[in-house]
């Protein structure tokens, strides 16, 4: 950690910071440059994050020099991680489709989602089944019904399931239905919550939060890594701007930036990430293209009926062409569906 | 709702939507104007939102009328709610003064805190037990432990307690200890926390995520309301903007624009919505003199070894300048503290 | 426009909100639904967008139903715009390719990347002559001579020139040497500038404002069409938002949004969107996957001792490999470079 | 400047880059901590701020330590900047008021107002004569003439006239009659505008960019500076977030930031930042109790019959109980009107 001074500190502020810094086990190195003295504060910089530096007397600005993260750094493991179930991989050249409704409202619109979507390509199946919703009075979702269906849907056709967790309490109902858990944006930081992630063994989908930094969404990362638990994929689906004519606005460029700090795949949500029907093909490709490990689409076999989500969700004929185009797009970019 | 069609719509996908709306049990009106024709939905608008309709062919956008929430606007209940516990008032003419430390850190350092700030005219001790924080690395919170603290030194200085509840599994600790319950910013749109809060009868104080927009904000405490628990405070506490110079932006045009949507009080945190010791004297009197019915502050009495928050937290003395000037201001805007 | 009245409104500020529209020379039509009284105002709804109705009392919110803009939109003219300069096209299936360093240095590091990004494929060199610097102690371009060296080039490869204007008085020297001129995001509201654009007859493509909304950005353009010019392109570089990983956020998805509304060709620019050298190249390709009419690409022989903009730009070779990919991508998009 | 190095980093990419700094002719220091090897360059930082280091094989990031700005800040010069005209006085103790409406619409409604501000105590009018304007069909200003009638008003009633400057080439009328020229926050960056500012000797108020930092606001001062004239007030008015319910969101925790910086005074412009006629008030109160050292507010003798900004003015009656409560307030800060 650096410790920038102002011009104006007196000797007794410097040496005051630097009396605490050794005080909290930490070296110190001096440097009086032309226009600044710098404290440069040599060990351990993670433990030095809570201290109040930045508000000691004399003190201009305080500069971290190592980053926050640890476990899911590429410092710590250079090769990218796959995650591998039933030898449906993600990661790596592997490009990973989730596709399947917003929520499960019923056992008969799934199966045919899943046999056409499967049919097309994608390996998993998503939806969902506790919903977070923004209005009290809307559809809440189905619950362990909609779990069930879920299961036998992706037994059926051959895929794996991916499903939302909200609520630590539904822990044990999800994981004996589903292969992912997907954790929702608004629980991206909620610390409990990941934490009892980090001592399961079955993979995990974080989401991005609305306004989480990357930094952020990579600390999430680490703390269900922190708890032992290294299946974790990161999933960008749009962060809040002040832009309105989408939901979201759907921050591609954080593929390269993320996959240049992690051995961790990355998912792009188009669906969510734009919140309009016409964008879901052209970010989809998009997503491909900027070399996303995986993409989640919102298909629906009938949207103008969808109890959620509708106007996000394309139908299965759009899904086929976009399947298609996507191949090829990741093939051109050095991966494979 | 009004349903703005394209130019382009034929008179079949104005049939089609027409049918539709009538379906889902609305009166429908058609307008055609110089340049666009619209359809008037009418019926209960709120039943309609999560209908995809501007996805439907020929559809332009679609223009919500009715404010989504209901029982916590201003034409359900005009007169302001006043909190009242044990005759201290938040709301209406009363500004309430919440003070104290980030994180309880041990007993003695919090009666030494309560006891100052007590002696300024704070009449509520805040401080937090169970912590959320960014990174798994760092101090978690006393707990129980911490909780325990908080009401014997509000007891012993004639204050009230709040403190924050980050997980459903702690409700009734927590509840046993405090007077007012905060809910974090994060857990702002935890839905499932929301609902359960309606059911309690402990005033509940919910913080504005830090994305949330004011209409969101309005909808979670909505969801506690519509449990039946009216006794809902709302804390803006900064949002997050492009600006790095602050840990957030204190949106202080928040507190009139939320006072002209609702008869909830409104409370503003200065030491969160900065995250600079000095920006907190002046954003606490920028806030009463915009209005506010309260403010939260952060009070140490020694923030240099603060194990949280040292550098968003004021000395005593400080704190005493403070409550002088806010005083003053209150009386200036027609309030008293 | 439809202007929604507050429940607590009375009969004589309903009365007084008609009498106004009236005299402001629109019909009117008053809908009482179940919850909400509403005043449709029927006329030309552009010249009412100034009056402030919603300060008007009784008033709830004030709802435009026409988009702000008309020559640029589709419900004027249907077909995409295609410019085409001596053969050169960019819109409707033809991606334009433009490259070059971001500010000209010397003639002869100009002839160097105009040679091998003209080989590669590009058929329009940029380069800047006049320099937008944050800095007032920074390199603030080559001024006229860059124009010249800039058209020099252009001609020896078989290229087109676009250049950016940054003020008024340069105009004549710019028309004299440019195909293409380029108004800079910092100008994009620079509406007298904007007029007088309108006036010229070459091409101008306007890139989109830091925090410009995409409505805004069609109404920059608007300003130009009004004035008779119709040949503008839009070029999306980035928003600012709270994301500091990238210099900006690339809002990829306004592409699609952007296309719907509009006739005009959309051009991306990876690497001020992103500011970073590993972006560009999936950005880049990402933007030719969502669709866009065209890429701007930075280009530098020698990154390491550019005199701007380095970090953001590419060498040759890297330049070669994005434009084998670009052009698999654009033709998987139905399009052709 | 600090570069702090990846792992990954080869002696060779160290040595490189310290030729570089070397050549650049910087002395370097290299220590090597725990975890990272970092560089220090000891020299003029501003100079090395365009290399493109970050991009430097083997670089992790770059970390600035001098800030960009020299003749603004309170290092150059510690006691505040008091613009004094005419023995009116802002900065330091003195709180300056500016009232006036949007834009001047004719003679008589000018010195009404100007009648009406003068006598609750505003010191300045304002009114603008070039009007910005969003849509090429809106009033766009009275020109000449306009400033013909504030510099009438002012002189009639004892007031300095404040008007805000678009072009470059209307320089020299504006200069003729007004006091204090406004540049608007689109031209916060106009770069060869801020530079001419430099060279005039009347005082020149900038507002501050719907999207610029704080930073980068100090740099355009910063500008104006550098070319010689000092008399410069920064004017916060608002910036761009998601919110939608306030045109901008005023963030006044830029007041105490900006005044650490520089000694230059701080303005605040209710109107334009929040939008709305009911935050007004509030935000005025607001802004004098943190510390502002003026204010700008819009009135209107009639605001309904406003060509422009109607939505956000006040009449004489409000502006008189708002000249009452922040005269209060300044005083409880430590200031006077």
């Amino acid at each position: 950690m650096i410790i920038v001074m102002k011009n104006s500190a007196t000797e007794q502020e410097l040496d005051h910071i630097v009396e605490k810094l050794q005080e909290f086990g930490f070296a110190t190195h001096i440097s009086k440059g032309t226009e600044k003295t710098i404290i440069g504060a040599i060990g351990d910089e993670r433990t030095l994050r809570d201290r109040p530096l930045s508000s000691f007397p004399g003190v201009e600005t305080v500069v971290p020099i190592v980053k926050p993260f640890k476990l899911v750094s590429k410092d710590f493991k250079q090769e990218p991680t796959v995650i591998d179930i039933n030898g449906i991989k993600i990661g790596g050249d592997n490009v990973g489709v989730m596709a399947g409704p917003c929520s499960v409202e019923n056992r008969d619109m799934l199966f045919k989602i899943a046999e056409r979507t499967s049919k097309a390509g994608a390996k998993i199946l998503r939806g969902g089944a506790f919903k977070p919703r923004t209005s009290p009075y809307a559809f809440q979702g189905l619950g362990v019904e909609g779990l069930k269906y879920l299961r036998e849907a992706a037994d059926e056709y051959g895929m794996l399931v991916i499903t939302e967790m909200m609520d630590p309490r539904d822990m044990d109902d999800i994981l004996k239905y589903t292969d992912i858990i997907q954790i929702g944006a608004r629980n991206m930081q909620n610390f409990r919550l990941l934490r009892e992630l980090g001592t399961i063994d079955k993979p995990v989908m974080l989401k991005r939060g609305m306004c989480a930094t990357i930094k952020e969404f990579l600390m999430a990362a680490e703390y269900v890594c922190a708890g032992g638990n290294y299946q974790v994929l990161l999933c960008e689906r749009g962060i809040r701007t002040y832009e309105t004519e989408t939901r979201n606005t759907l921050d591609l460029s954080a593929v390269p930036v993320i996959q240049s700090n992690t051995h961790l795949p990355v998912i792009v949500d188009p669906s969510h990430g734009t919140g309009r029907r016409d964008c879901i093909l052209p970010m989809a490709q998009a997503a491909v293209a900027a070399g996303a490990d995986g993409i989640m689409v919102e298909v629906h076999n009938n949207p103008e009926e969808a109890m959620s989500d509708g106007d996000q969700s394309i139908v299965p004929d759009d899904f086929d062409v976009l399947m298609k185009r996507v191949r090829i797009i990741a093939e051109t970019v050095g991966k494979q569906l």
